[in-house]
Formats: structure tokens, C-alpha cells, sequence
């Protein structure tokens, strides 16, 4: 009565959708399944940049755990994993260690700052719910500190940087956008004082993106009041703001608030694991498995797949991540029963939308372009969908966006 | 056709209703009278701590002057107040002058920090309504950087210290206890974590109340959480925290947030413009003049009033301030028409209730001793009273504690 061990690590939408499609698929004595996760919850990252801008709390974008995992199915761990050691099959957590026959790794991405000076010291990354809060209750307090701060050090509480302007930082000042009226009101603050900036080394916006989506998006934008500085880099973040370069040109942007939306990789677990990787991504074969390590698959942000129509990597999306979940539960199955057929992964990618706030977004949905309300109510369809796929109806009233327009 | 000029400065306790007086007194013929306050709104500072705290919202605690205030009888002029020069019956603003015949300072209360080093850059003040949003999103800024803030360094983030357990000091301990649990939620703290410590160096809390009433009053924070240091002084304010001693000891005690709630002084502004004051308040004559200026009258902390039943400066309510407002806008009005009788101010004290939490306070009204929901309630009727006399039923209804019990 050896069952299979199956370690699943990281409860994000790669792992938990492994993990509930598990659930689904094999009866508790053809395996014995576990989760670690760190937090007791579970969150949807593409919505941690509305937390962040302090426009939906984020009790909507976490839900827990224990909610939407069987106990009598798979065992839950909260624990943080500090080591993978693939040769002994085993994990290391800070309060145990756990062996493994199938490891599932779905530990998410770490910010990139591609080694600009001073950004991990003082930029804010939107990488967690915790992270994401901090950002809200930092930009609450710099404008709150406004009225008590003399006149000469007090602007830059109001001008918020976001750097980069591909999908999370296009969503992000969207968001800090429709906030920014409410921040004015909560603090007597002038609109007309507060600044929010873009800052994007690439010559475009929201690369990949179809430029007439791009100029709508840019434009309605604008007309928020955010200002975007486009084939201008960030040299260097300091405790007062940045220090950008358009050309030859260089100008310092003081500013309380920067936010870092630019550039993610990999797990660096992964890569201390031994895997051949490059900024914490592996190259997987075409089942999510670990070239050399038919035990270790990879699903979400540290697994790199390629593209074929345009030889290029697919972005680090929850769509694929998700659909990943599905393929590797699939195949686990397979492999712990022994019968059935393996499947190889590929991606389906039904659209992408990129909100400009709440009531604002521009996207591709099965091949249509869509601006406005149209391509936001797409966004919380989709948004609501991947709910009722993790948790049915009841998860998708409790935590759904059903303020669809 | 030379009407006589009334100035007033300051519309806090004292100021607004010598206007909301004088206004239902006197004719638009028979006196030209001007409001000046540095912002566009009232605001009940007896009610601060309770937004500091986080368990009101600042809006509730204020009002927009010209909702009190009848144009066509009252010129309001949104300006600070920077030089009085009583020589020459003038009054110097940021954005023009003025001239009066008769003069009522009422310009509140600066915080005095009797020299102790460090206070007035590290702690924070329970000012005004500027101060206390930001002390309220101080403390929640501080939990939010909890989680994402080494394990070495973030205990302090927690610890929140009050200097002084005087009135407003034991008010704020009390809606602190009350709000701590709310904020472990919002940041998924653990209570215990968290720390209020009231320090205050003279040997009892709340001196000159009933010390039955005292003790219930210790003891019921303490259940909530409070832990108290009397005898305690603070003897420096860091950016790190409070270093206090108690005899011959001294002790560091690290904390992000510190909150000096032990000392008040009068206006500057009072002793700059030549008036004998100390720390900022002068002797009255018993008319609320100052002494030797028969055109200037001074309402609430910038006052000095003696009671003679123990020989002891009155301290500087809101009640008394009220009722010093209703004092000398009938003195004023006697003034302008040249008939009728000039009255003495003598405080007429109805009672004291201090509020530990929303829920409970201790206090003595007309002569009895109350505790729990009975005193809570009455510092509710007090706090909805001072509406009613301000702004009439509907104000009540607008910003009233309508939730009694």
C-alpha cells in the first residue's frame, strides 16, 4: 500500500489548479497529495494591482486555502520551502522537510530589476498581498503627511512613478488614475497637484499589443491625467525618487512613491535546485517537466516555454499558468495510475484584456479587438471565470467581480 | 454710517460660537464682523483622538464653516494668521490685513514639549484634523510594513507609544484598544504582537479625577491591552523609539509610532504680539479681555482663567471655551449698541466625562460618578449637545453620535 507521494509546491493558480484538479481526479488511496503553501491563502496575482491602488480590498483577491482544498484529498501545509533537492527527492521547508516521488513547482515569479541602482532598496514591487497593501498604505500616507510638511519638500508626496508600461504597469496607473480623485478628497489635496508618471525604456507602450489598442489606451489615459515618458530609462531609484535618460538627456523625478512594474523572473529556488535555468525560468519539455527530472514538473512563472509561430517565450500569464495547472494534474494521473495518455502542453490563448481601471480596457477576445466597457466587462467575465473553474458558483459570488459594468 | 468692525480669529470652540452668537445678536447694520480660519472647516478637537485612532472618520469630526455661518451677516476669509499688531487695532494674514474696532483671538492650542529632546521632530501630536489622519495612517502604514520587513526590525512597527495619561492621553489608549484588533485583521497580525504603552511621568493617571474613577478606568484598559508606565518620564524621542526612566532607571523602548499627548500651550502668535503671557495664555480680565486692551477679548487656550475655589488655572476645555464664546459675543454686542450690561465669565462646569473606547468612560456629571455605558452615553449627549447649540437639529442629525449605547 505505497501510495505516490505528489508535493506540490506553491498554492498560486498554477499550483492550486494542480492541486483541485487533483483533488477532482484521483480517490484519496491512489495518492497521497501534498500543498505548501506559505500564506494560509490563495490570490490572484493579475488582481493585486487594483489592492495596490487601493481600489479593491484585498480580502476580494485572496481566498483560503482550506476553502477550495479537500482535507481528506490533499494534506495542506503552511510553510515557507528554502531548499529543492531533486537527487534526494526531497524539499526542505523552514519547519520540516517532505519527500516527494512527483514534485510540482509553482513557487511564482520575483521581481527583475535588471540591476538599476538602488530600485531594491526603494521601489515597491507588486508582488504579494502583502506587498500590495504596503503600497496602498504608503501612497494613503504620503498624502496624508501633505498638509504637515512644508511647502518646499511636500510635491513629490503627491507624484507617484510607476516603471514600466507593459500589461501590470498600464493596469496599475489605470487604476491609481480613478483612485487618485478619492485620495484628493480624503486629504483636501488639488487634483491638479498630484502627478502620476510612467516611465518606459522601450519606444512603445504595452509591447506585442495592437497599436491602435495602444493609442486608445495611451490617450484615455492621458485624459486621466497620467503622464507617460516613453524610450526614457530608469538609471537609478533613490530615497527621493528617480533619475531617468531619454537619449542624452537626463532629468530627476522626486517623487515619494515608485513603483516597480517592469520586469519579473523566475523563482531563484529553482535555480539553486541545480535546473538548467535562465533568470529562474526552465526550459520544460513539451509535458511541464524538468529536462533530466521526469518527477519534477513546472507550472506558472519559472517554467519557459517557447512559442513556435514566432520562436519567442510566451509571457508569464495566469491564463497559461492555469491551463498548465490542468495539463500536469492530467498527466500526474496518468503517471500514478499507471494507464491513459500522457498529454503535451499547449497553450490556448482565448484573449488577453488590459484594464484601464475599473470601467476601461482595451483586448483581444477570441480574435476581436474591444476598447471600453466592452473589453471590461470581458475582463471580469474572465476574471469571474477563473473562480468558477477553482471554486464553482458559490467562490465566483463571494469573491467574483459581479459589477460587471 | 461707520459700522464697528469684530474680527475674529479662529474658528475652533471659542471663536465659532462668539460668530454663531453674534450673528443671531446683531444686525448686519449694526456691526461688520469677519471670520478668519485657516482652513475652510470647523472642527471639534475633542473629537481628534478618536480620528487618530482610526475609529472615526475625520469628516464626521469637522464641518464647512459656511454651513454655520450666514454670509450676509459674517464675512468668512479662508487665511492664516501670522502677526496681531494690537497698537494698531490690525491684524497681519499670509494674503492681506485687517483692521478692527474690537478683536476676539481664538487660535486654540500648540503642542509644548517642555524641551524634551526629540519629541518635537520623532512624535507626533494630536493637532488637528491634518494630524490626525496622518497619525491614523501612520499606525496603519506601520502594520502594513509588518510582513514584509525583517524579523529583526518589525516588533517595533507594533509597539505604539502615548506620552502623557491625561485626558486626551487615556481617550486615545482607549480607542487604540478598540482599534488594534480591527487592524490585526486588516494586516493578519497577531494581537499579541501589538503594544500600546502609555507612559506619563506624574505618579497617577488622570490627575484630579475621582481616583475610584480612576482605577476603573486603569483597570478596564488594561483588560483591553493598555500597558501603563507612571512615574515614568520620557526623557528622549528618537526616530527609533522613547528612552524613559523611573528613578534611577532607564529603559529604550522601540516603537515606529509615538504619540505626545502631555502638554498644551496658547497661541504664539498671543505672546508675539506683545500681550504678557505664559506659554502662550493670558491672565483675563473677568470679561475675557486682555489687561490693558479693551478691544481685544481672548476665547479658549490662549485664555488663563483662575478658579478661585483652589487657586488653579481652569483647564482648557472645550466647555469652558463654549461657554467663554457665549460670554463675550453678549459682551460684544453690549459694546457695539453702547447699552446694556457688560457680564462676568465664570465657567459653569456640568461635568467631565473621558471616554475609554466607544463603549465605555468614566466621568462625573452634575455631581455623580458614572462608569461604563452610562458615562459612554453621556459623553455622547455632551459631544451631540455642542452640535445642537452650534447648527440646530440638523447639524445633529448630520454629524451627530446618533448610536447612543
Amino acid at each position: 500500500m505505497n501510495k505516490p507521494k505528489i508535493v506540490i509546491l506553491g498554492a498560486g493558480y498554477g499550483g492550486i489548479i494542480t492541486a483541485t484538479r487533483l483533488q477532482k481526479t484521483l480517490s484519496a488511496n491512489e495518492a497521497e497529495i501534498t500543498l505548501v503553501n506559505k500564506n494560509s491563502y490563495h490570490y490572484q496575482t493579475t488582481w493585486l494591482h487594483e489592492n495596490a491602488a487601493g481600489t479593491l480590498h484585498h480580502d476580494r483577491t485572496r481566498l483560503d486555502i482550506k476553502d477550495v482544498i479537500n482535507p481528506s484529498k490533499i494534506n495542506f501545509i503552511q510553510d515557507t520551502v528554502t531548499e529543492i533537492k531533486p537527487e534526494d527527492k526531497k524539499v526542505v521547508l523552514t519547519h520540516g522537510e517532505l519527500n516527494y516521488d512527483y514534485l510540482v513547482i509553482g513557487l511564482g515569479f520575483e521581481s527583475e530589476t535588471f540591476g538599476i541602482k538602488g530600485l531594491k532598496e526603494h521601489a515597491f514591487s507588486i508582488a504579494s498581498i502583502n506587498a500590495a497593501r504596503q503600497i496602498r498604505e504608503h501612497i494613503d500616507y504620503s498624502f496624508s503627511k501633505y498638509h504637515n510638511t512644508p511647502a518646499e519638500k511636500r510635491d513629490e508626496l503627491l507624484t507617484i512613478i510607476v516603471g514600466g508600461a507593459g500589461f501590470t504597469g498600464i493596469e496599475f496607473v489605470g487604476e491609481l488614475a480613478n483612485r487618485v480623485p478619492e485620495l484628493c478628497k480624503e486629504y483636501d489635496i488639488d487634483r491638479d497637484l498630484v502627478r502620476i508618471v510612467c516611465v518606459e525604456a522601450a519606444p512603445m507602450v504595452l509591447p506585442g499589443f495592437d497599436p491602435e489598442l495602444v493609442d486608445y489606451a495611451v490617450s484615455q489615459l492621458e485624459k486621466k491625467g497620467v503622464e507617460f515618458k516613453i524610450g526614457t530609462a530608469i538609471k537609478e531609484c533613490t530615497e527621493e525618487g528617480i533619475i531617468v535618460a531619454k537619449g542624452e538627456e537626463t532629468e530627476e523625478i522626486k517623487s515619494a512613491t515608485v513603483v516597480w512594474a517592469a520586469g519579473v523572473r523566475g523563482n531563484a529556488l529553482v535555480e539553486q535546485a541545480g535546473f538548467e535555468a535562465m533568470r529562474g525560468r526552465v526550459k520544460v519539455t513539451k509535458d511541464m517537466r524538468v529536462p533530466g527530472y521526469d518527477d519534477v514538473f513546472i507550472v506558472g512563472d519559472s517554467a519557459l516555454l517557447i512559442d513556435e509561430v514566432n520562436n519567442r517565450p510566451y509571457p508569464p500569464t495566469a491564463q497559461i499558468a492555469i491551463q498548465q495547472g490542468f495539463n500536469v494534474a492530467h498527466n500526474l494521473a496518468v503517471l500514478v495510475r499507471g494507464k491513459g495518455e500522457l498529454e503535451e502542453f499547449t497553450p490556448d490563448i482565448k484573449g488577453t484584456v488590459c484594464s484601464l481601471g475599473h470601467d476601461d480596457a482595451i483586448g483581444v477576445v477570441f480574435g476581436k479587438k474591444l476598447t471600453g466597457w466592452k473589453a471590461s466587462f470581458m475582463k471580469k467575465v474572465i476574471d469571474n471565470r477563473y473562480l468558477f473553474v477553482l471554486g464553482g458558483p458559490m467562490l465566483v459570488l463571494k469573491k467574483g467581480k459581479l459589477n460587471l459594468l
